[in-house]
């Protein structure tokens, strides 16, 4: 089952027999990416509070990039002379980069919030062409347009790379997303197009929108899919979907894409959200999930001190824990885990010391990663309706 | 030469035969410390944005405990329960601890400063028993003395620990700091005399006073060495004076200290400063320059690129930096070094992600480390003045 791209190939090892799970192998010209695979994200070409050998200590296989930021500052010429992004950080394995579509589009729902009066220059301003808007940094003017996005993507150098799209605030009315995804789709095109011009060694991934509408999101898996894409992205379900909806959108969509292309989720990775998305057929997904909440204190852990009504996480900074000599899990063999107490974790956020965060974003991360790992394991032994029922009891 | 305390002994392997450097072996229960050894500071039981791996990994021998900001948080109890502070921290290397006098008094100078107004609560006050002051956390009320402060480093649980001192402002009158070393020198004695009432593993450090005033500081030099303490510490030195009246302090107070005691040297740590000091005899100092540093983006470079007079520090924030290939530092062979350049941590500092913090203060502390340990090697090399001249051109 060959992608497109002869640099690349996907491949599935195993189908579940029970759900659309599977394990599979996404080989890229710089290395393979085993799937099911959480990929942690290091928007400002770093995550958060880890370092690139944390990242291989830890076990990640693929980081996510996000191009608005990293366009904005170091800018994609920078981190081209250095070498492209995965060296520029020092992580030295496989990267995938966002198109910027979905900060653009945060922006200018900010800036609707705001309400720029007469005379006001507007954050952002969006046009078939594409998306013009003011630096969150320092107010200086860019543009984003599918032809764009993909150039600045490949000056980042990321093996995966993602097509511009139009996203829509939620709620939004059928009307309005359906208009977005037509223009979604028009840009797919460009991107795809723009991609093709230069022969270049980065897998370009189409991405299907469509909001909470059935019919917008079959037609737009079944238009996405017919294009000379190497992989597909799904996008647009973590914006404010609940999680039913967000299931019953990968419901619609995933029957209607090819199963020799790796799909890709935008966006997700809640502990419970991981199995529900894995079992309806999806092989990478980014989130920000592990490191945000660790930079607060909110902790994962496993059964059966973590469920699904705690939604496996637990406060570190509370009081309970001043003299815990436990680790932050029992079940984690992390490096965090097994060196440090929770006591001393404790005492790390209460007196706002910056090894709290490193710490808590590491075994977060790793959790995942984890996580993931084990999942591809019951999977390939035929356990993965086993182990998802032990942890979503 | 053994010391006191029959658990601890110090052994001079090497003294300089062009000055009063010397190498050195400081026994202790739980290990050996190589001197001239550098401390680096982990004042609330971290060494700002580094973790105990890391320590281990740069190879630090000694760390230093804030015992003021230990006390009140997370408190001495909390850290006895959990094993003591190296325990605590999950550095499992040797510890020392100041008495707090420092601290203290640095609060009763800003307090002298705001000026407390009529009715207002003093923040601290002074009294021949000790010093009484409010927390700059919560306001509580907390009791210093020099036998509060024996009893609360027992329970921290450190190897080597200070004795309780009064610590005057700079600059000073001759009759001001005359009444600090006097009571300094009372406070020394029952220091010594807690520190006995129980049999313990650790030794305790008498502190030589005297401001800038030579006749005081050789007074209190013959003062403290003729008492039984392990081991000799020498403070008020980093408060205000010049690097020239520091150097002089050490002319005056050494010559007085026993040869067969391992001496301190309290809050010294800039790179010429660190010759100077070892060249006047000093084996162990602590300083938190490395990270305080290093968190503002000023990092330290050797020879030739460092000099006497750019202090051998640089800032990495500077815009020539952005696209720059080269290691912080191209002499060094720490972790930082081999792995990112100076255009990837020039991005972090300005993008304020913090692995910028981490990855400066990581390569700040080896340098410091291994610039001690190449001043130790020169040593037993009678090389000791060449390097000394090769670096401070």
């Amino acid at each position: 089952m060959k992608i497109q791209n002869a640099k690349f190939s996907f491949k599935v090892l195993k189908t579940d027999s029970k759900s659309s799970a599977r394990v599979g192998q996404l080989s890229t010209p710089h290395g393979v990416i085993n799937t099911p695979c959480f990929t942690p994200v290091g928007t400002q070409a770093t995550v958060k509070a880890l370092s690139g050998e944390d990242l291989r200590e830890i076990g990640v296989e693929l980081l996510f990039g996000n191009t608005y930021h990293l366009h904005l500052r170091p800018g994609e010429d920078v981190v081209k002379k250095m070498g492209g992004l995965s060296r520029f950080m020092s992580w030295n394995g496989l990267t995938i980069t966002d198109s910027g579509g979905f900060q653009v589009f945060s922006l200018a729902k900010t800036d609707k919030k705001r309400g720029a009066g007469e005379g006001e220059a507007e954050l952002v301003r969006i046009t078939e062409d594409g998306v013009k808007l003011h630096s969150h940094i320092d107010g200086s003017v860019h543009y984003f347009t599918p032809e764009e996005s993909i150039k600045i993507q490949q000056k980042l150098g990321a093996d995966l790379i993602l097509s511009f799209d139009d996203c829509p605030p939620h709620p939004a009315t059928h009307s309005h997303v359906k208009r977005a995804v037509d223009r979604t789709h028009r840009w797919a095109k460009r991107s795809l197009s723009q991609h093709k011009k230069t022969k270049n060694e980065q897998a370009l991934y189409g991405i299907v929108q469509g909001g909470i509408y059935k019919d917008l999101r079959i037609e737009s898996a079944k238009f996405i899919s017919a294009l000379d894409f190497e992989a597909i992205a799904i996008g647009g379900v973590a914006v404010g979907e609940s999680k039913k909806e967000m299931l019953k959108v990968l419901d619609w969509v995933v029957p209607h894409l090819s199963k020799s292309k790796p799909r890709h989720l935008l966006g997700v990775g809640e502990v419970d959200d991981i199995f529900e998305i894995i079992e309806r057929g999806i092989d990478t997904f980014d989130c920000v999930i592990p490191t945000r909440l660790g930079r607060t204190g909110v902790i994962f852990v496993s059964p059966s001190e973590g469920n699904k009504k705690n939604k496996f996480r637990f406060d570190i900074t509370k009081a309970k824990w001043v003299t815990s000599k436990l680790p932050l899990d029992k079940n984690c063999n992390c490096k965090v885990c097994k060196n440090y107490t929770r006591g001393y974790i404790n005492h790390l956020f209460r007196a706002k010391e910056l090894l709290a965060y490193h710490l808590a974003s590491y075994h977060n991360t790793y959790f995942l990663i984890n996580l993931t790992k084990k999942i591809r394991q019951s999977i390939l032994e035929n356990k993965f309706e086993k182990m998802k029922k032990e942890w979503l009891v």
